[in-house]
């Protein structure tokens, strides 16, 4: 019965990026053009069939690496996609969620073939793709208001003002810049370093990292599997 | 590179059910016996091969009701396992976990092969099952705090003690019955109804059910699905 299902692994991948027109970070995600049928020509999440002898989830990352040339900061299984008419031929794809460091994506590859779209500005996708988007998306909000993922996106240092932004960013709302550095503060979960952003209009912002000995999120048994 | 792959879905199915000692409710699973090779005659998850045709959550379904004859009150997609080593045969399989109505359970259908275990006195099972159900134990326990995945355990209608107790076998801990009541009610996730449970040794005691028109657990876009 199932050997004629197919099983591909596929990635979204969000990384920080300045909008074009207003230069605030928004959230863009690498896409693929189909070269072949079906949905020639449309784009697709980077994906591709499971290795023989290959994990899942070094799958996700060779996908991911082969389409941006980076590593994830953060990856994490994020559901099984199995409709038996979500393709023609049957196809099982397990997918991944990704986070990649801004700068890093920026100096990303892009060809023809690769192209960074902003996230909530995708052209129609293959297959049952935006469906898989819009999941991600909302996982990625759910995860960044009860853990730490908010570094994966971020650099190694960063201040405080540049976290909070992230996380307006992708919760679509403002957040009160005093009452956020209360928050973040209380949880222990940022360190302050001795060093500062200088430069810009501003005076010089101290800037932060995470604290390496804490999981970015909790999977449980699965953590840092 | 993919055909050699197997697909296969699996369940852990959760119910509660009396010990057998203290007949204080505690959370059992089933489990079918191996009658081939590889891992003969050891227990394993409920499961088989994904149909050709067949939507990933009905093979979940459909493995479910042939082991115990059942219908969940909740299915979610735990977790796709994919490691290389975890059979001889390249085996990736979607697992589900279900709860199920401890009334109901207790008439399900038992025999050599199939059989319900405590779910901390399981014995070794076969392949990796073991730690599928420790993932999906932490699961449910993270559920338990943020939905109403309590009432999936529980008959249509429950007195707060019965609620309570729910949460304190999942969660293992006692929790004030003060405290549990005031903030269930806050919630109004549950609605008072005009029946009574009564006999014992106790006053008769107020049931509840669960409001229908809020989902078992959010799971954003996939809600419902």
């Amino acid at each position: 019965m199932a050997e004629s299902i197919n099983l591909a692994v596929s990635t979204v991948i969000f990384a920080l990026r300045p909008h074009p027109d207003t230069q605030h970070p928004v959230l863009w995600l690498p896409l693929v053009r189909r070269v072949r049928s079906p949905h020639k020509g449309l784009w697709a999440l980077p994906g591709g069939p499971l290795g023989s002898t290959e994990d899942l989830a070094a799958s996700a990352r060779r996908n991911l690496h082969e389409t941006t040339q980076l590593t994830p900061r953060y990856l994490e299984q994020l559901y099984a996609f199995g409709r038996p008419d979500r393709s023609d031929d049957r196809t099982v794809s397990i997918v991944y969620w990704a986070l990649v460091h801004a700068d890093v994506a920026s100096a990303g590859v892009e060809s023809d073939n690769v192209r960074w779209f902003l996230a909530d500005e995708l052209p129609k996708l293959a297959f049952d793709h935006s469906q898989i988007v819009e999941y991600a998306l909302w996982r990625l909000r759910n995860k960044m208001e009860y853990s730490r993922i908010a570094a994966a996106l971020l650099g190694e240092t960063f201040t405080l003002s540049e976290l909070r932004e992230v996380h307006e960013v992708v919760l679509e709302r403002t957040l009160d810049p005093a009452n956020f550095r209360r928050q973040i503060e209380s949880t222990g979960q940022v360190v302050a370093t001795e060093q500062f952003r200088t430069g810009g209009r501003h005076r010089p912002a101290r800037l932060y990292r995470h604290d390496h000995s804490i999981e970015l999120a909790d999977n449980g048994p699965l953590t840092g599997r």
